[in-house]
């Protein structure tokens, strides 16, 4: 199957998305790969799969590669001489700001480029994780509660210590903290303030157990993944996480009963319907006194969660062949003239 | 005052932006105005000022004016010996599909283009209807109640008759109906359908009062319009609607106390704060046994409600000089090199 990788952005996660990138970039070998580099000024670069290592992109090598732009249908490669399309479906590897919050999602839209990845109203639902928490309420999906502070308003944290505070729209847990003390708070706050102007306040549930849980819908029907049980750490943080980006074994499944494993997919499924179509998400879940809250959707998750999924290459190409297509309106200008009539234009 | 203004675009509303675009011709004769007309097929036009009527959209004559792309900070106008670049504020004046949705604000953030308009979360959240209820719910802002019916779901409807059944994702009234009888749902349930895969039914309420305010935050405060009451008929139908868009004579303020317009600006700015910055928007209310509900928010109002504020030109340059403006992230290859080094690549 033939496949763009879409990676880089503009975002703090710029780097994990060079990781995700060079992890599939091995994991789909059976796949005919192009890749897409979006720098941190919106330029786009064709690069050679053999320069798909971290240094060409840290040393500016990628500026030496044929740049592309956006046209109708897909990237076009200009040279003096000719102008070549690449309009393979691209995938969107691009993490948080750009790939996740909706531009990516909007350009391809606008452009008519196929795509695997979160469409413009999914994408702001799960970019934001105030917005989540909107859907959840909405979809009758269990969530965590949650105070919301903007850096104007510091509003009163109604909620016990221990807390964790982290920015309404990053992945990564980049700017996270739990924070077990009052005095510990501005820290914490200001760390999160660096990355967000909204900041989520949550309480840090003890005795939680977490789930992660990928799937997709395609050829009329969800398929997920395995149930993972994440690494059991006070938290992951960047670092670790980071790693995380760059896995493509297959983990094992958790040790859950069949019960649970049905009730994770059936909210899986309320958050997917209707939103989530052309994409495939990971949803992690926290169990919590036998009630299942959804902590987060990550519509583009690190290296796809590949490691989840039996045969990631099959689920990839099934998806690619269930893509929403977002029909164009057609125009009349049957009133205009009627209008025009009427006020003597 | 320069200002660019943006309008046509790939939506059942293509030409009521084309009618509000000649209508803020006119009224806003003291600034120095340029025309940029998105086409069904996503192309952009430069209009020269004295073609813009509505034959030229009907008749296709804009595809013999010059042609513009997006690029970083503006549109590219060029010809085979030179490119000019149009970078003045853009006013996003895209009614429905492509300006509300979110598409326009993504372009425009992903090219660094100024613009007057909602930004993308703000477009998710007023241009689907059940969207903007989920957002009531969450700002504690009272809201008709509904049922949602999608295509493939035809869910039981809860509500009794009378009921309005709308497009979720429509303004102008189109595809709107009122049911008063049961044997009626069908065909206006197929009529909204035509143009929304989502529908969302409401119940019709009898002695509702019905208030439009308009607003915007400018130099650290919101600023508002008069309050208007609409003219009343059962509702606005699409060609009543339509004329609507070419208003431009202020309107008489709606004779409601004081402390009833004070709460609806309250109402307001509970929307507007935190979402729509960058925008003038209209919120209609209604009233109903004493309490505010909003019905519906209007991102791109027709013909930017210039006629309910006393001094539009000034609103809008206010407006224009308080845009947010979105920082772009820097990123760093710290981590990646430790990863690489880790792995051993």
């Amino acid at each position: 199957m033939k496949l763009t990788i879409l990676f880089g952005g503009a975002s703090f996660e710029h780097e994990i998305s060079i990781v995700s990138a060079i992890t599939l970039k091995e994991k789909l070998s059976n796949f005919d790969l192009s890749f897409i580099f979006c720098d941190v000024d919106h330029k786009f670069y064709l690069i050679e799969a053999s320069k798909m290592k971290a240094v060409t992109f840290s040393k500016g090598e990628h500026k030496k590669m044929p740049e592309l732009t956006l046209a109708e249908g897909g990237f076009v490669q200009k040279s003096l001489l000719s102008k070549t399309m690449h309009n393979n479906v691209v995938l969107n590897l691009i993490h948080g700001a750009d790939g996740e919050d909706g531009t990516v999602a909007a350009l391809f839209d606008f452009y008519s480029i196929k795509y695997i990845g979160p469409r413009l109203n999914a994408s702001v639902f799960s970019y934001d994780k105030r917005y989540t928490k909107y859907l959840c309420e909405a979809i009758d999906v269990k969530y965590v509660k949650y105070n919301v502070l903007t850096k104007d308003e510091h509003k009163h944290i109604d909620i016990a210590m221990p807390v964790i505070v982290k920015p309404a729209s990053l992945g990564s847990s980049i700017g996270v903290s739990i924070v077990k003390d009052e005095n510990e708070l501005d820290y914490a706050l200001d760390t999160a303030f660096e990355f967000d102007k909204t900041v989520i306040v949550e309480p840090f549930l003890e005795g939680v157990k977490e789930y992660n849980l990928a799937g997709y819908y395609a050829n009329g029907e969800m398929h997920y993944s395995i149930v993972e049980e994440p690494q059991k750490e006070e938290f992951l943080d960047f670092e670790k996480k980071y790693m995380d980006f760059s896995r493509c074994e297959q983990v094992l499944k958790a040790d859950i009963s069949e019960e649970l494993e049905k009730r994770l997919m059936s909210n899986f499924e309320r958050v997917y319907r209707g939103l989530f179509e052309g994409s495939l998400i990971r949803c992690d879940f926290f169990v919590h006194n036998d009630e299942i809250l959804l902590n987060e959707i990550n519509p583009i998750p690190g290296s796809m969660a590949n490691y989840l999924f039996e045969d990631f290459s099959a689920a990839l190409e099934a998806l690619s062949e269930s893509l929403p297509h977002s029909k164009r309106v057609k125009v009349s200008y049957e009133y205009i003239h009627s209008i025009s009539k009427a006020k003597g234009k």
